[in-house]
C-alpha cells in the first residue's frame, strides 16, 4: 500500500503526446477546443435533473446495467454437463487485487450443493484421539484469522500447453480467484481432536453429491490450511463451499473442499480418483507426476488482452495484469512489448501478500505499431515464471495441469489483441 | 497478515471448559456420546445424493438463500423520503476487514443517479492552466493505484449522543464500509490541468440531481485523494457512485463525492450548505465546529450484540468487532467484560493498511453471568479511543456528527444483548 507510484507518474503533460484525451475547455465554455483530438463534450444528461431509486432500492446490491457484460463464463464445448463443469472469472473486467464474490470462477463436480446450515455438521474421525462432529455454531467459538488467499485450478490455463486455443484471458486464465477468507485454523480442530501419533494424513470430503476427497498431508494442515466460512466478510457463497470449504493456501484448487463435512485422519494418502486419473501431470515419458499440491508463480496481462482491446491507437496506455505464487509474495514483475526482445520492470500497487493475488502496471508511450506482449512473474523465493518453450522441453505436452508459462498477446494497429504463439 | 495468532490459540482442549460444541463420537457410530451436551449428530441430506444447480445458474453470483437477513436496513422514522436517506452496514453479520459490495451502506441526497458510462464526463476547471474535460476511456490511460480505505458518515453513531438510542450496531455503527479502491491520484489529473499559484481549494461535485458539492483543501488533494472507478476490483456500484467517486482517505463520507462530474479549482472554501448547516457540530457554546473531516479512531464490538445474540450460556466464547482511524493504523485494541473495570489486549487479525478498518478479536470462558462490552481503539498516532462521557463534557450532546466515543453492550445470562450506558 501506502504511495508507491509518486516517482513513477508525478509528470505533468502526461497525454501531451498522442493526445486522445482530456479535451480542453475552450474559453468560450463547454466545447472542446479547436485541435483537442478527444470527443469529450458536456451535456446535461437526467440523471443531473431527476431524483434516482432511494436507499434498500435493493436491500442486497447488484451492479450497474451497464456491466451486465462482466460476469463468468463457460466454454460450451468444454465439458459435457454443467453440473461438472466450469466457469470463468472475467479478470479482464477486473483491477485491483480483490476478486468479488458474485464473479469467482465455479467448478463443481455434481452442481452445487444448496446447504442449510443449521443442518450442516463437520466431522472429524480416523486417527484421532476423540473423533468429533460441529455444529456451525461450534465452529464459531473457535479462534479465527483472516487472510486473503489466491485460490487457482490446477487446470488454469491447461488448453494452452499444446499452442494457442482460447482468445480471451478470462478463457486462458480466469480459473482464479482472490478472496479475504474468515476461518478457523485446521490445526485448533486437530489439536481439539487430538491425532494419534500415526495420524500423517486428512481426507478432506465435501457434502455434495459427488462427495468431493483429496489426500492432505498433516504438515500442510497444520501449517497454514482454514476451515473458512466467510469470504471478503460475508458467508461463503452456495458455488464456493457454502456454508463450510477448506483453505490449502498456495495449493490447487482442487484440494479446496467446498461443503466440507468431514475430515478422516488418516496414516497414508488415499490415492482417490482426484489424485490418481485427475490431477496428475502425464509427461512424455508415459508416466505422470502426482501430488503437484503447490501453484508455481505465474502472472498474465489482462488489459490489453483480447476480449479487452484498445480504446485508440497510439500515445499513452495503461497496461495491467495480475501475477501470484503458491510459495510467498510477488516483490517483481516483468514485461516486454516486443515479444522478449527487450524487458521493463513493472510498477505493483496494492497489498502485497503472501499467497494473495499481486495486481502489476507497465504505462508507456504507444507508437502505434504492433505490439508483442508478455508478463513474468519473481516470486520471493527467487523463482521466476517460465516460458512455455521451457515447460515443454521437461514436461512434453500431454498435461492438463499446472501451465504457469509465460503467455503472450499480439496487438495490432487497431488496438486489438489476439492470443498468439512465439517461439 | 501471517500466522499471528499461532502463540494465542494452540491450547488443545479448547472447548472442553463449559462444553456445548463438538460432541463426541461414540464407538458405536454417529450418534454422539452420552454426556457430550452438544445436539450434533450427522444425517443424509439430499444434497449429499441429488446434483445441485450447475455452473452459470446465475453469471454473476448470489448469496445462499439462508443469508437472505443479510442486508442493508434503514430506520424508517429517520428520514422522510428514501431519496434523501440512509440505509446500514449489516457489520454484524460481517468478519474479515472486507464489505461486499452489496452491503455497503447507502447514503443518497437525491436517490442514486444512474449513469451511462459511455456518457459521463469529468470536467476540471477553475484556476487551472488548462480546463479539462475527460471521458471514462481518458481516464483509464491515467496510471491507477490500489487501496483498501474505510468511509465512515460523520453521522456514524450520531444518535446516541444523547443516550443509547437504537438496538443494534448496524444501527448505531453501519454507516461504515471498507473496500479496495482502484483509482487515479487526483494529483495526477490537477498536473495535467496545471493549477495556478492561487488554487488552494477544490470544489468537487456529484452528477446526482442533488449537485453535491463539498470544499476540499488542496493539500489532501494532492496528498492521497484518488478518482476511483473500481471497488473490491469491479466498476463502483451505482449506489457508491458509479462510474466515478473521489476518495478522501479517512476523511468524513460525505467529502467522497459520488458520481463525480466536475472538480473546481478555486482560491478559498465555498462555504455550501453541506459544511455550514450541515455536517458542523453544534457546541453546548452555541458556536459549531467546521471543516472537521477528519475520522477519530473508534472500534465497535461487532459480536455478541443486540443483533447478533450468543448462542450458548456460558464457556468458550469469541467476542470481535472493527476498529479504524483516519490518522493510520490501529495497533491495538483493548477490551473489556466488565463496563471498564478490567481491561484486556485483543487479538487482532488482518492486513493492518493505514486508514482501513482492522479487525479484533478476544476469545474468553464465560462463566454465564452477565457482561458490560467495550472495545477501545488505540490508533498509530497513540491517540485513544474516548468515553461518550469524556466527548460530552467537551462537546455537550447537540451535536450530530463525529461521536467516536466507547460503545457498550449489556449481555443477559440468556446470552442476549443491547445497547445500554454507563456512567
Amino acid at each position: 500500500m501506502g504511495r508507491e507510484s509518486r516517482n513513477t507518474a508525478t509528470r505533468r503533460g502526461f497525454l501531451k503526446s498522442g493526445l486522445a484525451a482530456g479535451g480542453a475547455l475552450g474559453a468560450a465554455g463547454m466545447a472542446n477546443a479547436a485541435g483537442a483530438a478527444g470527443s469529450a463534450e458536456i451535456k446535461v444528461e437526467p440523471w443531473m435533473q431527476e431524483l434516482g431509486p432511494g436507499v434498500d432500492a435493493a436491500p442486497y446490491g447488484t451492479p450497474s446495467p451497464f456491466e451486465s457484460s462482466v460476469r463468468r463464463r463457460n466454454v460450451e464445448w468444454l465439458t459435457a454437463d454443467p453440473v461438472s463443469s466450469v466457469n470463468f472469472t472475467p479478470i479482464h473486467e477486473l483491477d485491483g487485487i480483490i476478486t468479488p464474490n458474485g464473479l469467482c470462477f465455479e467448478r463443481h463436480h455434481a452442481g452445487v450443493a444448496e446447504i442449510d446450515p443449521a443442518a450442516h455438521r463437520l466431522m472429524i474421525n480416523g486417527l484421532v484421539d476423540k473423533p468429533l462432529i460441529f455444529t456451525m455454531d461450534d465452529l464459531k467459538r473457535f479462534p479465527r484469522e483472516n487472510h486473503v488467499y489466491f485460490l487457482e485450478c490446477a487446470a488454469n490455463s491447461g488448453m494452452e500447453w499444446r499452442g494457442a486455443q482460447l482468445n480471451g484471458c478470462q478463457f486462458t486464465h480466469g480459473m482464479i480467484h482472490n478472496v479475504m477468507y474468515t476461518g478457523i485454523p485446521l490445526r485448533l480442530l486437530l489439536e481439539e481432536a487430538g491425532v494419534k501419533p500415526n495420524g500423517k494424513w486428512l481426507l478432506p470430503e465435501g457434502a455434495d453429491a459427488s462427495a468431493m476427497t483429496r489426500s492432505v498431508p498433516m504438515e500442510k494442515a497444520l501449517d497454514d490450511c482454514l476451515v473458512a466460512f466467510k469470504m471478503n466478510g460475508e458467508a461463503l457463497r452456495p458455488e464456493q463451499g457454502y456454508p463450510l470449504r477448506l483453505v490449502v493456501p498456495g495449493w490447487e484448487g482442487n484440494m479446496w473442499v467446498k461443503w466440507l463435512r468431514r475430515i478422516e485422519v488418516g496414516d497414508k494418502p488415499w490415492h482417490q480418483r482426484e489424485e490418481t486419473s485427475k490431477y496428475t501431470d502425464l509427461l512424455d515419458s508415459g508416466t505422470a507426476r502426482r501430488f503437484t499440491w503447490e501453484m508455481d508463480a505465474k502472472s498474465v496481462i489482462t488489459n490489453p488482452s483480447p476480449q479487452a482491446p484498445l480504446n485508440h491507437t497510439k500515445g499513452q496506455t495503461v497496461l495491467t495484469g495480475i501475477a501470484w505464487s503458491g510459495r510467498g509474495t510477488i516483490p517483481r514483475v516483468d514485461v516486454t512489448l516486443d515479444g522478449g526482445k527487450n524487458w521493463h520492470k513493472a510498477r505493483m500497487s496494492g497489498p502485497s501478500l503472501s499467497k494473495s493475488m499481486h495486481r502489476f502496471y507497465f504505462e508507456f508511450d504507444w507508437d502505434g505499431k504492433p505490439l508483442l506482449l508478455q508478463s513474468r512473474a519473481h516470486d520471493s523465493t527467487g523463482y521466476v515464471q517460465p516460458t512455455k518453450k521451457a515447460l515443454r522441453e521437461i514436461r512434453g505436452v500431454n498435461s492438463i495441469y499446472h501451465n504457469n508459462g509465460i503467455q503472450t498477446w499480439h496487438v495490432n494497429e487497431k488496438g486489438e489483441a489476439e492470443n498468439v504463439e512465439v517461439s
